[in-house]
């Protein structure tokens, strides 16, 4: 690098361990579930979504050398606008088309990418600033509001961008630019005298720049990541004093708390994930990297609380948090409604990012469990099956409203979902030493560094249509290697064998890890069976949206009930406790899905008469129903669905 | 009256019949049901709330003799401040507190009515233009935006203010000016040439009108009222041009579309009810009372339509009404969400009203059972048991985060309750010729002309608390009277008897009322008993948000269950189906009032685990519970609150 050299900090002995993603270039889904998602978010999305940013006007901001064109998003009450944080989506946007670039090379993509890196380089500010609002519209405003404006968020995004687009094609243009923009940021913010004591309220920053650490090795990247994360909820607030000299009242803060952004009191004392949910889910992905590059325990510590406190405590069943649309985020502990759940898809993503980064410093399965439930339900549920339309909001239950949408007023999350699917393979697998960390199942051929040995590995599985995998090894010579093997914690009955012959899963079972280590040889194949009957789950007591209702679950995949294949509201079925329900796979089903089949009542509303209240309850018919994977609603006609049903 | 003869437009032929209300200063809540609240609304309310206007800064708007002070309201992005129609909370407090002047003469309220009306009539504009807004602030935008700003909604709440004035004391002044301001009003609003043809978005000048054309005869306050609501809707809609003329874009409108004030089509073809709940039940108020005075079926079938729309698919099971939040009120049929109802208590205040004026004219008991639906339920829900408490919400179900307040944001509701409370007499009498209809039933002494006869009815009873009705007839002497007693639609076992008598109501029973044509005589006695076994209603099964839910109901009181009686949640009890529930007065309930007893199942959260979801159901555990009526909740300790009971 220009200014420092390149440190490799995971090699350093630290407190927390650390299993390095595979690089996702070298995982290839050529086969299995994930094989035409791939393909679709490569081909469709990424491609799409640079037209979407075209026509909508979001890469005219861009245009420096004219002057303001009108506003594309109008301010909110907030003071904010949408357009604020455009350059968020740029960033995003570049990141997940550079995932796709080492695999799958695409030199229009590359000039796309480039002449967007080329508009922001000649905004650049001399003293390194670049922010598309700020720079042209308000230069005298920027580091005014970090309260309200996005700043710093929009930052972190391009500065992700950027560093994908290095790691991609070694170009360095783009992450020189940003480099100056840090150095920037450093110049402004920090404990020392002179220097602004702010962070941004929107979190995204932090995480940013401990990827950029990881890459530059450059201390005063981890430094500065290290002061926002401490800095954020220090009484008096800096939000306080930074609306005073703004000339405002901060009692007149529109969102009332700062837990709408986590900076309500120190993140180490923080106990309740609060406040916007993708917010919440940024930081605390800074604080788990944070961990492990600091080495700090106590952000560790607070991980583990929040983890738990969220998984315990406001999680919907498809990996969805945050029900509340009023703060786009959390609420209470077991608030849960279903018709009302915002669950916007970027939270679920960056619930999927910071639970690998939990399992990267922490090789538990919990944190692998989340990170597949929300890839199978909640964060998947966010794009089509045509890969270019998308929810912000993932409810549980619907009367029909609920359409995809084919861009957003706020389009934050079809680059995010975009993001995590065009690097999907970094997910599967994480090396440590001579260790490799099987985090998912489904169908790919994978080969990784381990050890100075190269790995390959290729999983022949219907996963999540089934739970028989087979997991072939090929080395180049024979290698002693420990293969670190996930078993779902949805799963109660697994079995394993190795070249044939069975190993007890249980007596090497270490959080929710099976370890294999031997001397392995080319050629050698593990197999791995999951039991996946279909599961009835109910749901705390205290969630009384879900009261005498139970969901449908076979393996990590959740299903609900539409209208479109019933021919009726599924809200007007019961459910009987015995039900059976037998799973099958049905391969017209939107490029074929594992259907649920069962018997369920259905209540006769031609029966009711004309009032809308009486006596008599109402009169209950058998019928047949089906179930889809959630991951898939809404990508037919358009109806009801829902994911809790009512028992009978 | 000054400018013209007084007419009785009663007497008149019509196609509609017409119960003229009794006197309700002529009936006298001496003992039962309504005795504690007539006296607490009386001698509590009317005072708190004077006291609030004064507190709230809302008296001082009237100093038009002082400069503009600071907004006590801001503006909201429709441009509309709350303060914009503070008259209206003048004009219903004069109207509630004159409602008690006659039987309680009270120099000290006079008083205050008396300085408002001074301030008022001291801000009158030369051209009779009278509103505490406009003349003070902004006197130049006065008749530019009846799409946003209440302008005539406020008038029409003064109006009828000063029409309850006159009638409770006799003193003109008040009316005077607003005789001059609806001077002012005719000579800018009508079809003729050089007149704006306009109308307010915010319906309530009219029905205002009808009640002055019915104390001045005059033709052009009928013609004014007729004029307003058959201009309604309009199409190309004046609220365009009004837009237009102010440099705005109408499709910039915040509230979408002109449905949200019944004005997307003309008000004889609309067949649903929509948009703001108060805004609908005000229109249609007066529909009803101009279908009899303008002798116009058209308006009677239009309301008869919209009556039964609302009955059979937009009301709650409390008579509550318009669910939404962000119109403040309908959204689509069935749509009828508990926990976020708004179900605001001026709405169904004014479903009171318009039913009552729905039986004036069309003596049915589906009007009157509505009456008292409200009244019993989703009105008198709106106001605390101490007289001084509010909602403006009326959810069906909480989690314990709905409190009463003692004054709002937009304080619409209190004053709304108490003037329907402060003149409940009115509401329990008809009289045409020589019939009286019974409409409600509960302790009172009344006292009506009838076909110049003095007629004394005293009811003894229980009521809603048991079925039981003794009623007294008082006469000077021997008279042929026809009665007409309703008898409710809830009641499935009635029986009637006159001085001992058995009486067959099948026989002459005509749209829930039955008839008894005789000559009486002082000291007749007729007993009325409807049977009031404790009722199961069940939702229809469109109504999602009920699906497998109960609501206890027992004769006109809908119940809840509130957690201060059970010591737990009520959305975690389960309600088999053959449970029996025991009706027992509670003379310790806030004043005494029957409750309900049985058994429930609830779910154990002990035995849960720390997990959200799990796969074995709920235990369930019997246990006693006890339900309450639903309009006497939230006047104890916080907690949660459910009407509809989970079934089992």
């Amino acid at each position: 690098m220009s200014s420092s050299t390149r440190a490799a900090p995971t090699d350093e002995p630290r407190r927390f361990e650390c299993y390095t993603p595979a690089d996702h270039s070298r995982v290839s889904f050529d086969d299995g579930f994930w094989k035409s998602w791939s393909q679709t978010v490569r081909t469709v999305t990424i491609p799409t979504q640079h037209r979407r940013l075209e026509e909508e006007g979001f890469i005219e901001v861009l245009n420096f050398d004219r002057p303001p064109a009108a506003l594309v998003r109008p301010i909110q009450p907030s003071g904010l606008s949408m357009q604020h944080f455009f350059d968020s989506d740029f960033g995003k946007w570049i990141e997940a088309a550079s995932y796709t670039l080492k695999a799958h090379p695409d030199a229009g993509i590359e000039a796309q990418i480039d002449a967007i890196v080329d508009k922001l380089a000649a905004g650049q500010m001399a003293d390194g600033y670049i922010h598309s609002w700020f720079v042209r519209r308000e230069p005298d405003k920027r580091w005014s509001n970090l309260r309200d404006l996005h700043e710093m968020y929009s930052m972190g995004h391009l500065l992700e961008g950027a560093i994908a687009y290095f790691e991609a094609t070694g170009k360095r243009r783009f992450l020189d630019v940003m480099l100056r923009l840090v150095d920037h940021i450093i110049a402004i913010f920090g404990t020392e005298p002179g220097k602004l004591r702010g962070y941004d309220a929107h979190e995204e920053i932090e995480l940013a720049l401990v990827k950029l650490y990881r890459i530059t090795g450059d201390p005063r990247h981890l430094k500065l990541a290290s002061y926002f994360v401490d800095e954020r909820g220090r009484m008096p607030s800096y939000f306080d004093d930074e609306a005073r000299r703004r000339g405002e009242d901060p009692d007149d803060y529109v969102f009332k708390t700062y837990a709408y952004s986590q900076a309500h009191m120190p993140v180490r004392d923080q106990t309740e994930v609060v406040g916007h949910a993708v917010r919440a889910m940024y930081l605390f992905c800074a604080m788990a990297d944070l961990a492990r590059e600091a080495d700090d325990p106590s952000l560790k510590a607070a991980c583990d609380r929040l983890f738990d406190n969220l998984s315990a405590r406001q999680l919907y069943v498809t990996g969805g948090l945050g029900p509340s649309a009023s703060n786009e985020g959390f609420t209470r502990a077991y608030d849960l409604p279903n018709e009302t759940a915002y669950a916007e898809t970027c939270a679920a993503v960056a619930l999927g990012f910071w639970s690998h980064r939990m399992a990267r410093i922490d090789l538990d399965s919990k944190f692998t469990d989340m990170l597949e439930k929300v890839l199978f339900n909640g964060a998947l549920s966010g794009i089509a099956r045509d890969g270019e339309h998308y929810f912000y909001e993932n409810v549980l239950e619907s009367h029909g409203q609920n359409r995809r949408w084919k861009w957003h007023y706020c389009p934050c999350c079809p680059t995010n979902i975009a993001r995590l699917l065009t690097s999907l393979g970094q997910y599967f697998y994480g090396v440590k030493g001579s260790e490799i960390a099987v985090h998912l199942y489904g169908g790919n051929s994978a080969e990784m560094k381990v050890a100075g040995q190269t790995v390959r590995l290729r999983q022949d599985t219907g996963y999540p249509w089934d739970g028989d995998i087979r997991l072939a090894i090929g080395l180049d010579g024979p290698f002693r290697l420990t293969l670190k093997l996930r078993v779902p914690g949805w799963c109660r009955q697994a079995r394993l064998s190795v070249n044939g012959q069975a190993v007890d899963i249980a007596a090497s079972l270490d959080k929710g890890y099976v370890a294999l280590t031997r001397d392995w040889a080319d050629g050698d194949e593990i197999r791995l069976t999951f039991d996946m009957p279909v599961e009835r789950l109910y749901a705390h007591p205290a969630v009384n949206e879900d009261a005498a209702r139970v969901a449908l679950q076979r393996g990590p995949i959740v299903y609900c009930v539409e209208e479109v294949d019933i021919g009726t509201e599924p809200q007007r079925l019961r459910i009987a406790r015995d039900t059976q329900f037998t799973a099958r796979f049905d391969a017209d089903l939107l490029g074929g899905a594992v259907i649920l089949e069962g018997e369920a009542l259905e209540v006769d509303a031609d029966d009711w008469g004309g009032v809308l209240y009486r006596g008599a309850p109402p009169v209950l018919k058998s019928r047949p129903i089906k179930a889809i994977p959630y991951h898939l609603w809404a990508n037919r006609a358009a109806g009801a669905m829902l994911v809790w049903l009512t028992e009978h």
